[in-house]
C-alpha cells in the first residue's frame, strides 16, 4: 500500500505488536476468536476507507458548514451521509461489542488504532460514530435487557446514532448545576423537559433515529450531581416493531456556528417545550437508566474511554498534520543552508534547513508519543476488562484512571502544538484553505474544551487521581516507570542518560505531590493544578518515549533512528521544561490563588 | 467615555506618560507644533472611530471573505470602504509624515499607540492604511521629488493606497531567488514581467489606485539578494493632471482563501503578464526607485518600524481577546471555589477560579507585555530620528535594531497564546463565531509567518544583530538593563528580588552567546536559533515589566496593584521557562542539526 498522510501503519504496527504485543490478548477467552491476521484486516479495511470515502469529504464539510434549510432539517454534504454508509457496510461500527449484541469482539486498542484513521481523516465526520459507540457501550453496560434491544442494538449496527447530552446553556463543566427536569409517570415512563447546549450530532438526518441519553433531575432530586439522574430520550419513538414510530417532544433549537470540527453537528436542543406532541404529553418521553440518581456515576465508568479517544482523535490531527507537513518539507525548496550561501547554487528542499527539522521533529515527537500514550490507555481498558488475574486487571483500571486526564489533555495541547508547527512549515501557504493544516488547527482546537476542559483535568488529576487510596494509583505507575528505568539503565547509551533524567524527574514530581497535599488544603493544593497536568503530562510521555527506545532496543534502519531521534529531542527539549514547573508547584505559589479579580 | 473591550486607555496613558515620557518628544523641532492635549486627541479620535467604524465590521469582513465579481472586480463589505473612508476623513493616515507631504508630524510611538485601536478593532481592515503607510514612507525617503509628488502624496492623502510585492509562489523567506524581471526602456522607465504571491492589498476597489512596490531583478544583475531593485508599479498609470490615466499591465491572478485576516485581500498577481496593454508595451510600466541593485536595502531600512508594527497587531489582538475574556469571566457564573462546594449555594462567575484567574494573569503579562515592548520600540524609531544628541541617537538606532526581532516575534507567539486563552475562558463559547475570540485567534496565527517568520526572525537576532559590530547593540541592551536593575534593587521588596533574578539571567544569556558563537560556526551558532529568540524574547519583556513596576513606584490602587500582579506572575512563571532553554544552548546541542531527514 502506498504511503499515507493520514497515520503510519509502521508506526500502529510498532506500538501495537514489538511494544504492546497485543497479539497476546488473543489468549483471553474474550478476544479467542482473533489472531494478527484478524487485527491487521481491521487496520486495513480503515486505512482503506477512511482514505477512500472520509479524507475526501474533510474540506467539503468543513466549507459547506451544517445549515437548517426550509423544512427544519439539517442540510449537510451528502458526501458525509454516503461516508458514514460505507463505515457502516463495513462492519466497524460493532468492533467493541459483545458478540451477541452483533459485535466484533475486538480488543479496544485495535479499535482505536483503527479508528486513529478515520480521525485523521475526518474528525468531524466520524464524530457520529464515535459518539454513538460511547453511547450504546453505556446502554449495554446499564440498560434493561429491553432497553438494550430497543435503543442499543440499532446503534450498534449503525442504523441509528446516539447523543450524550450534558451540558446546559448555564451549566458546563458545572453539571450539577442542570436543570432539566425529569418527572415519573404511571406507566413508569418519564416526561423530560429543558434545554441542553453543546450536543454534538444532536440533530441530522444522517440516520433513521437518534438516541439521546439525558442527564436531568427528577423533581424530589438531591441538589448538585447527586440529583442526576440519566434517561433515554429518542428522537423518534421506537413502534412495537423496532421500526421509528412517532416523533418525541425533542427540538432542535440551533446549530452552533464552530471554528472547526464542522462536520459534526453542534445543536442545541429543547426537550419538551418545542413540538406540538402527540396525545398531549408534557414533556419528551424518557426512560430511566439504571437507579435514579447515579446518572453521573454512569456517565463517568465511560469517561475513561470517551477521554482517552478524544485525546486520540487530537493525537490524530496532530499525526496527520506532521504527516503533511513533512512531506512538503520534502518537495518544496526554499533557500539555501546557513553554510552554503552562495545564491547561484540552487534552492534545497525546506527539510535541509536546521529549524524546520526542529519543527518536524518536535511534531514527530509529540505525535507519536500521543500515539504511544493513547494505546497504551486503551491497552489499558482491555487489561482492565480481561485480565485472567485479578490483581493485575484491577492495577490496569488503576493506571487508567490516572492516566485518563493526561490521555485526553496531553494530546490535545501538544497535537495542536504540532499542528501549529505544521502551518509554520508550511509558510503563508499553511495560512489558506489550500493546504489541509489551518483546518486540522481549527479542528484540533476544539479537543481541550471538549468532554472536560484542560482545567477540570487538572483538578480530576491532583484533586482526585492522585490522591485516591493514599496515592495507589501514583504507587502503580511509579512502579511500572521503575521498570522501565532499570530496562533502560541496563541497555546502556542514550536510554541509560535518560532514565537517569526520568528517575530524578518523577521522584521530584512525588514529592511535589506531597507538598501540595501537606496541609490538606484543597484550594492551596489546587492552585497550580494546571501546572501540575502539565508537568505530569510530559514526565508520563517521556516515560513512554523511554519505553519506545527499549523497545526498539539495537533495531538499525531509518524508522528505530527516527524513534532514537525523536526521544533525543524530547530529553533535550521537552522534559526539561518540567524543571521550573515543578520547582512553581514545590513552592506553593499563591500568585493567582491570592489574586483579587478587581486589579485584572 | 465607557471603558472598552479593544484597548486600555488607562494602560496607554501610563506607558506612553508614566513611563515613556513622550511629552518630552515636544522639545525636539520635528514636534514642536504638539503637545499632550494633541496626542491625547488623538488618542480619543482613534478610540472613537475604532469603535464606531472598524469593530462593528470585523465579523462581517471575516464571515463575507473577499471573491471576485463576475466584472473580475473584487468584491468586499461596503462596510469596510466606509470605515476607511472615515478613517482617510479623520486625516490620521497622515499622522507621521512630514509636514510638507501633508502629514502631521505626530511621534512615531503615539502614532502607533493610536494604530493599536484599529488593529484590536479590526486588523483586516486596518491593513489597507497600515500597508500604504510603509510604501509612502519608503518613497517618501528614497524616491525622487517627482516620484513623491505623483506616487506617495496621494497614499499619504489616503486616496491611493500601497503594497510591498516581495513575494513570489517560489520565493518567500528567501528573495534572492525572485525571478520577476524589468527591463530598463529609452525614457529611463522600466518594463517589469513577473509574478508576485502573498500580496496584501495586492487588489480592491477601495482607493482610486494602488501603488505597488515591487521587487525585480534586472537582465544583468548579480545572483542573489544582491541583485534586487526596487519599482513603482501604479495599478492605474497616473495621467499628467495627477488624476488616474489608463490601467496598467498588472493583473489579479487569484485571491487567497486565509483562515483569518479575511478582510485584507491577499493576492497573486501577474506584471506584464496578464492584461492586453494599450500601446503594445511588453511588460507592466515600471520607475527604478533609487539605484539598481540596492532594493533590498532600501525594504529592510523600513523594516524596522513595518516589524514592530506587525508585533503591535498581534499585541492589539491580544489585547482586546483579554479584555473580552475578562468581561466574560466577570459575568458569566459556573461552579463554585474550590473550598466551598455546596451545590445549594449559588454558583460564582467564573473569576473566582484561580485557574480562571491563571488564564486571565497570563493573558495580562502577555499582552501588557507586549504593549510596552511595542511602544518602547516604537519610541526608539523617535529617538533614533530626532534625539539632539547624535550618539544617543545612534544608540537608540541600535537599541531598535537590536529589539525588533524580538518586537515582530514575541507578540506573534505570547498574545496569540493569549487569544487561545481567552478561548478556554469562554469554554464551548469561545469556540463559536458568536463571540470574537475565535476569529482573534484565526487573525492572529498569521503574524508569525508574515513579514519574516518566526524562524527568520531568529537569524536575524542570532545571525545578524547580536554579532554586529562585536556584539555592540547587545552591550546597549545589557546597559539598560542594568540601568533598570539598579533602580529595582533601590527600590527594594518585589522589585528587588525580581532585579536578581533578571541580571542573572542576563548574564546567562549573555555567557550563552558568547558560547554559540565561540567556534565561528553560523551552522552550530544557529542550529538553535529559534530556542534563543524566544529566550531572549522573553528575558527582554521581563526587563519591561520590572520597568514598569519602577515606573509604578509606590502607587496605590487597582490599577498598579495589577501591574505588580501581573509581573509577579511574569516572575514566577514565565522568566523561571528561560532556564532550560538557555542550557539547552550553552550544551550546543545539535539534535535537530545533526539529524538525517530521511529517518523523520
Amino acid at each position: 500500500m502506498a504511503s499515507s498522510l493520514l497515520m503510519s501503519r509502521r508506526d500502529l504496527d510498532f506500538l501495537l505488536h514489538d511494544w504492546l504485543g497485543v497479539e497476546r490478548l488473543v489468549e483471553r477467552e474474550r478476544y479467542a476468536e482473533h489472531d494478527r491476521e484478524t487485527f491487521d484486516a481491521v487496520l486495513d479495511l480503515a486505512e482503506q476507507l477512511a482514505t477512500e470515502h472520509f479524507a475526501p469529504l474533510n474540506r467539503e464539510a468543513d466549507t459547506h458548514e451544517p445549515h437548517v434549510g426550509e423544512d427544519g432539517r439539517v442540510v449537510q454534504p451528502a458526501s458525509v451521509k454516503a461516508a458514514l454508509a460505507a463505515y457502516t457496510a463495513s462492519g466497524l461500527p460493532t468492533s467493541v461489542f459483545d458478540a451477541e449484541l452483533g459485535g466484533m469482539q475486538l480488543p479496544f486498542v485495535v479499535h482505536q488504532a483503527a479508528s486513529s484513521w478515520f480521525q485523521a481523516a475526518s474528525i468531524g465526520a466520524f464524530a457520529y460514530p464515535f459518539l454513538a459507540e460511547g453511547n450504546a457501550n453505556l446502554l449495554a453496560t446499564y440498560g434493561t435487557p429491553e432497553q438494550v434491544a430497543t435503543y442499543a442494538e440499532p446503534v450498534v449496527a449503525g442504523r441509528w446514532y446516539g447523543t450524550m447530552a450534558l451540558s446546559e446553556p448555564q451549566a458546563g463543566s458545572s453539571l450539577g448545576d442542570i436543570t432539566t427536569r425529569a418527572v415519573r409517570q404511571d406507566d413508569g415512563s418519564y416526561r423530560v423537559t429543558g434545554t441542553k447546549m453543546w450536543i454534538s450530532g444532536g440533530d441530522h438526518e444522517l440516520a433513521e433515529n437518534i438516541v439521546h441519553l439525558v442527564l436531568a433531575k427528577t423533581p424530589d432530586a438531591a441538589p448538585g450531581t447527586k440529583g442526576i439522574s440519566l434517561f433515554i430520550v429518542p428522537k423518534w419513538l421506537p413502534a412495537d416493531d423496532g421500526s421509528v414510530g412517532e416523533r418525541n417532544d425533542v427540538a432542535l433549537v440551533g446549530l452552533n456556528h464552530k471554528m472547526g470540527y464542522r462536520a459534526t453537528t453542534n445543536t442545541l436542543l429543547n426537550f419538551g417545550e418545542g413540538l406540538a406532541t402527540p396525545g398531549g404529553r408534557a414533556g419528551a418521553v424518557g426512560h430511566l437508566v439504571g437507579e435514579e440518581g447515579r446518572g453521573l456515576t454512569y456517565m463517568f465508568h465511560m469517561m475513561n474511554e470517551a477521554r482517552v479517544s478524544v485525546g486520540a482523535g487530537a493525537m490524530a490531527l496532530g499525526y496527520t498534520g506532521y504527516l503533511h507537513s513533512l512531506e512538503y518539507a520534502r518537495v518544496r525548496t526554499q533557500g539555501r543552508p546557513l553554510d552554503r550561501k552562495d545564491p547561484t547554487t540552487p534552492p534545497v528542499a525546506l527539510v535541509e534547513h536546521a529549524d524546520v527539522r526542529r519543527m518536524l521533529l518536535a511534531q514527530k515527537s509529540y505525535v507519536e508519543g500521543a500515539l504511544a500514550l493513547v494505546l497504551f490507555c486503551a491497552h489499558l481498558v482491555d487489561e482492565s476488562r480481561t485480565h485472567p488475574d485479578a490483581d493485575a486487571a484491577r492495577e490496569a483500571e488503576q493506571l487508567l484512571s490516572l492516566l485518563t486526564p493526561i490521555a485526553k489533555s496531553w494530546p490535545s495541547q501538544w497535537c495542536l502544538a504540532a499542528n501549529d508547527l505544521a502551518i509554520q512549515v508550511h509558510g503563508g501557504y499553511g495560512y489558506t484553505r489550500d493546504h489541509p493544516v489551518e483546518q486540522l488547527y481549527r479542528d484540533n482546537r476544539l479537543n481541550p474544551i471538549h468532554e472536560g476542559t484542560h482545567g477540570i483535568q487538572a483538578l480530576d488529576l491532583l484533586g482526585r487521581k492522585v490522591v485516591e487510596g493514599g496515592g495507589r494509583s501514583l504507587g502503580v505507575l511509579g512502579a511500572r516507570i521503575a521498570t522501565t528505568v532499570e530496562a533502560a539503565r541496563a541497555a546502556g547509551g542514550e536510554p541509560a542518560a535518560y532514565a537517569s533524567a526520568l528517575g530524578g524527574t518523577w521522584d521530584e514530581l512525588v514529592r511535589v505531590t506531597g507538598v501540595l497535599w501537606e496541609k490538606g488544603d484543597p484550594a492551596l493544593a489546587l492552585a497550580n493544578a494546571t501546572a501540575y497536568l502539565e508537568a505530569f503530562g510530559h514526565v508520563v510521555v517521556a516515560w513512554l518515549w523511554l519505553e519506545q527506545l527499549v523497545a526498539v532496543g539495537s533495531a538499525q534502519g531509518r524508522f528505530p533512528d527516527g524513534k532514537r531521534a525523536a526521544a533525543r529531542y524530547f530529553y533535550a527539549v521537552e522534559l526539561p521544561r518540567t524543571g521550573p514547573v515543578l520547582a512553581l508547584l514545590a513552592s506553593l505559589d499563591t500568585t493567582t490563588l491570592d489574586l483579587d479579580p478587581d486589579v485584572l
